[in-house]
C-alpha cells in the first residue's frame, strides 16, 4: 500500500472503525442509489479531486465520480465542479473525510494563489516547506502546485540544506558545505542557509548551489542579490506575508518560501449536495 | 501497529524516505551528542505533547525528553516547555515533524480555550466535530480536550447523528429515529439534525436522545431551549464564531460544535533551540 | 486492509504460507475447471456467506459464488445452499477456511436462535458479550443478529460498562457513574454491574442509563425489575442456559446476555460437494 | 509481525479501536496499580499462557505476569495458576481478550487430553486436523500438543494429502499419488486417502508413505491394518467421538485424527481475580 | 499482501518512494502511450515472467504484456520474447525494477540448465539450497525448476535437516534423528548431514529417510552408495562445480545440490526495447 | 516497519513460515546456549555487519553480538571478523538469512573494491546503478560504499536521468532538458543520456548539469572529456569491465557506473563456526 492508499485507509480507518457507520446502515436502505454536487461556497483554487476520489472509491469502487472543473481551477462561491452517483449509503458515509481532504487542499491552493499574485510576474518564484500535515506531505505539495507555486525539496532526502545547527557541528559554513558535497551522489544540490552577507560570501565561495537567505529585511535581501550577481540561487525565508511579497519580490530574489502555505490555510467551505433521496 | 504509531511512520517516511536525513548524514558527526529546547514564540495552550515525543523516540529511541509544561498548560512567549537531549542527528531529523505536529495541536488547543472563555462559565459546553484531518482525528480530538473543550462521537461508529439526507430517505423524522433505535446497540444514543422547531417537536416526540439544531439563529435557538424544557440535550450548530458563542450560550442550549477548532486553527508558533554544537 | 481482509489474509496465510498448496499444485491440471455444492449435514441458522465467499474471492477472484439461502435462513439437513465455479485448483485450496468459517459461524446462529426461542416472545431480548473469537468479533456478532439476537456494545470503545473493579477503584457505584458521565461524549450511555438491589438503587440514583445485573437468581431478577419500574434499562447475565432463559424471560428483564452464544457454539457440518473431475 | 502479532493486534483493534477503554480511561485513575490472580473454574488442562501474556504486553509492556503452572499442567477448579501486575488500567483493558485466548486454548488441550486418554496406552495416537478457527491455528495446534496430541500437517503447504476429488481428476489413486511424487520436494510425504480395501491396495502399491482410511467402521479398520501389515502408516478419520476412540485404537491403526477438537472444543471457565483497588 | 506483493512492493518503493519517476513525470505526457519488447542479449532460460509482468500491473494495471515465450523456454540472444504496451510513463517507470527480476531469475534458470545438463540423463537429479537473496525465495526456486532442477525443502518448517550442531547438542546421530522423529508431524521426512561413512551407517540405522553426504570426494561418495544399497536416499553436497557434476553423477547419488545456483548466478542481459515515441 | 525491517521479516518469513525451525525446535533444547564466530573463507571486504545483526535480533533480542572487523574492513581467509552469543536454537535458526545477506552484500563490497582500484587514484570515481535487487537497494548501495564506490541517485526519485526513450517522446535533446528544468526541484539536478558528440553538445548548451556517455569508446570517451572542457560532469556507462576500467580513466571522465557490481557479484565464502554444543 503506498501512501496516498494509507492515508485513506487511515482517514476511513478513524472514521468507521470496524463497525461501519451506524447511522446509514440503520436508517438507508442497502439498495437505495443517490447522487450529489459538489458545491463551492468560497472564491477558491481547486485541489484534492483525486484525494477525494479516493475516498469514495475506497469505501465503495462502484462509486462514479466526474469533476466538471479541474486541479487548479478557480472556482467562484455557487458554483459546481463536480458530481458523485452511487449507493446512497456509500456517498453519505464518504462525504466527510473526503470533504475534509478537499477542503484543506483546496485552501491550500487557494492561499498558494493569493501569493503567488502578491509575487508578481517577475522572476523570483514561490516555494513551499516542509512545515506540512504529517501524512498528508505529497497531497499538500501537490496542493501548492495546483495554486501556482513550486515546489521546495519533498524531504530530508531529496536535497540538502546546511542550516545553523549543522554549521556549528562542523565548526564553519566552509567545512558544512564541503562534507555535504563529498557525501551526496552527483544529481542532488546543496543549499546553505546564512544570516548575513559574511556567510553569503563563505557560502558562495565553498561552493553551494543555493542559498537560504534567513530572516533578512528587505534592504539586505536586495544587498545579498547584488553581491551575488547571479552566481548561485537565492532564497529569501522567514516572517513572510502577503503584504510583504511585493517587496521581497522587488528585491530580486529567485525564491520566497512560506510555511503557512501549508501550516496555516485556512479550509475552504465545499458542500455536497445530494438529491433528496426517495424515501 | 495503532493508528498512532502509523501516523507517526507515515510522518517519517515521507521526509526521510529509505535514504534518511542526508544532510545530517553528510555534516553530522555520528557520534556527536546534543540539546535543545522547546521555546514558544506565541501565547499557547499545549498539546501534542506525546504525538510530538513519539516521533523523537521513533526515529531514535535513545533520545530522552522531559517536558516541564504540560498537556493543556497555557504557555506564554518566550516561555521555554521541554528540552531534549540525544545524538545531534536524531535531535536534527526529528525536528521538523515533530514541530509540524505540536504547533498544529497546540494551535487547535489554543482556539479551543479561546472558544470555551467566549462561551463563558454557563452550562453551555463546547463540542468538536468530524471536520479533523485525515489520520489525526484522535490527535486533534485529545487537542480540543487540552484547551477545555469536550468531544462528540469519535466517528461514524461510536454514535447515530441523523442528518437531513438520512430524513430524505426514511420519509420522515419519525421513521429514521425509529429504524436507528432499533438498529444501535443498547449503550448507544441517537441524534438528530433538525432546522425548525417543528422537526425538533418531531424528534423529541419519536424518542431522540439529543437534536443538533442546525443554523438557527440566537432567538430561535433560545425559543428551542424553552420548548424542550429540557427533554433531550440540545446542541446548537452552524455559523459558529468566536464573537457569537456569548449570545448562542445565553440561548441557554447544552453544546454547541464548531468545525473551526480542527480544520482551521492557525499552527502556533514554536522553535527547537539547539545550544550550540562543540565542532 | 480492513479487519475482514486482514482475517481471511490471515487464514490463507497460515493455511498455504509461501508454498501454496502442494497436492493441488501437483495433482491437478491448472486449467481443470469444476463445480461445487454447499450441502448442510445439519438443521442450522446460515451465517458467514461473505465471510465464505471472501475466502474463494482471496484465492482467486475468478470463483463465481451464487447462495441459494441468504444470511439467517434456516436451512435442514441434506438441503443445498449454494454453489461455487471456477478452476479446479481454487475450489481446492479455498475449501477448508472457506468452511472453517461457515462452519463456526453458522454454529453461532444456530445456538443463538435456540436460545432466542428459548426466551420467547416476551419484551426480553437477547444480548452477545465480548466473549468472542479473537480477530473473529465482527463476524461473531453479525452471526449472532443472523440468528435473531442483538449486539450489545461492539468493544471497549464504543459503550461504557462499570464492573466491580472499577467500583472498588472508585469507592462507590456513585463515584464511578459521575466520573463516567464526566468523560464520555453526549451520544455514550453509562452502565453499571451490580450484584444487589441496594447497587442497584445506588446506580439508578447516580443517573446510569442501564444497569447488568450479575448472577441473581430468577426471583431477585424479578425482584429487581419490579423495584426498577423502567426507570433504566435493566440486563440480566451470568450462568444462563437454555434451560433457564424461560425464567428470566419470566422475570421481566429487558436483556439477557450470553457468552456462551459465541464461546461455546459448536460448529455445524457442512460440507462442499465436488462434481465429480473429468480426469 | 508474525502472525501471533497480528493476531494479539487484531484482538485489541477490534476491542479498543482508536478510541480505547473508556470506561477505564473515565474512571481509574492514570496511576493506579492492581494486581490479580488467574483462577480455574473448570478441571482443565492449560494452554495459551504465551498468547494471553502476549496480550498483556502488546496493551503495555510493564505488565510483569507469572505463571505458577505451565502450559499442559492439569489445573483443578478452585487452583490459582498465575498472577498479573501492573497499572490498573491495563489490566482491566488486556483481561477479555487475554481470557478469550486462554479460555479457548484451554477447551481444545483439555478436550484433546480426554481423548488421548481415551485411546489409552497402545500405539494409536492421536492428530489434529486443519478444522482450526481461522487466524488461530498455529495457537489452536499448540493446544493440541499442550494436550498430548499430536499434530497433523500444519497447512496445505507442508505435506500431501491426496483426496476424493484429486484422485477424480487425475483418474486414479496410481495417478494422483505419482504425479505427487513427482513433484513435492525429497523431505515431504504423500498422504492418500481411501475409502475401501481396493483403495488400499492401490495406494500402497502406488508407494504412498501413509493412507488415512476415511469413514471406516471398527471392523473394517482392524482389517485394513492386517492387510496392511505395517507398509505404511495408517490414518483412521470420520465419525469420531470419545466413546469410539478405545474402539479404533484395537482396531490397531497409527493414528486418529479428529476434528473436533479445534472446531468444536467447549470455552473452559477462567476468570481474571483482581485484588481490590485502594479507591 | 502475500510475499509476492510484497516484494513488488518493496521494489517500487524503494525505486519511487512518495514523489515518483521525476523525469518521466518531468517530460513524459501523461497521454501518451508506447510499446516494448523483451529483447534478449543472451542464451538464455527464461524465468520470472510472471514477476516482471506483476512489475507493471503494479505500476498501472492498464498495461497489457504479451509473452510470445513461456517460463522454462531456452532464448537464444536477439530474441524478442514478449511485449509490453500501456502508458508511456507506465513502461518507463516499471522497466527497471522488472529487468532486474527477468535478469536474475533467468540467471539463475540458465545456469540451472547448465547444472543439470553436466549431470546427464542419469538418476542424479539437481537440488537447491536455502542459500537464496533474502525476500526473493519463492522466485528463485520457482527459477531453479525453470531451469530443470527440483526443488530441496523451501524453508526451516517444512523438513528436518540435521546438522553437524545439531548433532553435537544432542550427543549423537543416533539421539538427533531420535529426538525430530518423535516431534514431526507424520508427513514430515528426516534427513540428517554426514562427513564420513560411520555417520552414515549409524543414520542409516536411527531411522533417518535421506542422508547428506558433506564435503566427501568422489570415491567416498560411490562408497557411500554402494554401502546404503537403496536404503535412503542420498544428497551429495560441498565443493560443486559444473565440471564436477558428471563425476558426481556417476558416483551414483540420488541428489546434487548447489547453492551456487542461486546465490551466484550472473545476471543475463535482458532490454527493453522501446517503439520510438511520436513527440 | 522500515523497508531494512520489512527485509528482514521477508527473508524470515520465507525461511520460518509460521511452522518455524522444525529441527531446532525438535532436537535443540530451548535453554541451551551457544556461540559462533563468523569465518572468511575468502579474502574479501566486509559488508552487511548491521543486516546480519538484525536478522539475529528479530529472531532473538537476547542475541550478542560483537564485530571484530568493521564495515569496509578487507578480511583475509582464514580470519574471525565477529562472534555471537546466546540461545543455540536463535544461532541455528539465524545463521543461513544472516550468512545470505553477508555473504551477498560483501560480494558486492569485494568486487567493487577491485574496480575502484583498477579506475586508480586519478580524479574517475565509481558509480553504482539502479540494477540492484529487488528489495535489497539501500543495503546494496551500502555495499558499493563500503567497498569505496560512489552511489548514484538512490531511485526515480531523487534525481533526474533523460535516456533516449524520454528524447524520443520530447522530440528533442534540448526540449527534453527544458521540460525537466521546469519541473524539478530547485535542489535537483537534471543528467541527459547521450551516444554521440552532437547530443553532448546538444545537452550542455540546453543546460544539463551532468551527461552520461552511453556506450562510447575509450578515443569518444577522451574526445568528449576534452570538448566538454569540464562545462558539466561526464559519466561513462556501458560495456565496462575490470580491464577496461584503467582506459576510462585515462579518458578522463568524472565517474564510469557499473551495473554489474550489484547485478553479477559473486557472493563470498563465509561460515559461522559454533562451539561444540554440550549435549
Amino acid at each position: 500500500m503506498n501512501a496516498f492508499d494509507r492515508l485513506i485507509a487511515a482517514a476511513l480507518d478513524e472514521d468507521l472503525g470496524t463497525t461501519g457507520d451506524v447511522t446509514s446502515l440503520a436508517v438507508i436502505d442497502a439498495n437505495l442509489r443517490g447522487r450529489a454536487r459538489f458545491l463551492s461556497k468560497d472564491h477558491l483554487v481547486l485541489s484534492g479531486l483525486e484525494a477525494a476520489a479516493g475516498v469514495f472509491h475506497a469505501v465503495d469502487p462502484g462509486v462514479r465520480i466526474t469533476w466538471s472543473r479541474g486541479e487548479g481551477s478557480v472556482v467562484e462561491k455557487g458554483e459546481v465542479f463536480g458530481e458523485v452517483e452511487g449507493a446512497a449509503r456509500s456517498l453519505l458515509t464518504a462525504e466527510r473525510p473526503a470533504l475534509n481532504l478537499l477542503q484543506r487542499l483546496s485552501g491550500i491552493a487557494t492561499l498558494t494563489r493569493q501569493a503567488v499574485e502578491a509575487l508578481g510576474s517577475g522572476k523570483t518564484r514561490l516555494l513551499d516547506t516542509r512545515k506540512t500535515t504529517p501524512g498528508l506531505r505529497a497531497l499538500e505539495k501537490a496542493a501548492v502546485r495546483a495554486g501556482g507555486g513550486l515546489n521546495h525539496r519533498m524531504g530530508l532526502f531529496d536535497g540538502v540544506m546546511i542550516k545553523d545547527n549543522h554549521i556549528a557541528a562542523c565548526g564553519s559554513i566552509t567545512q558544512a558545505i564541503r562534507r555535504a558535497r563529498a557525501y551526496v551522489h552527483p544529481l542532488m544540490k546543496v543549499e546553505c542557509e546564512v544570516t548575513d552577507l559574511a556567510g553569503l560570501d563563505e557560502a558562495i565561495a565553498a561552493g553551494a548551489d543555493m542559498v537560504l537567505l534567513d530572516n533578512m529585511d528587505d534592504a539586505l535581501l536586495a544587498e545579498a542579490v547584488e553581491r551575488t550577481a547571479g552566481r548561485v540561487k537565492l532564497e529569501a525565508s522567514g516572517n513572510m506575508s502577503l503584504e510583504r511579497l511585493p517587496r521581497v519580490a522587488a528585491a530580486g530574489v529567485d525564491f520566497v518560501s512560506m510555511g503557512a502555505l501549508t501550516h496555516s490555510a485556512r479550509a475552504v467551505d465545499i458542500s455536497l449536495e445530494m438529491d433528496p433521496f426517495a424515501p
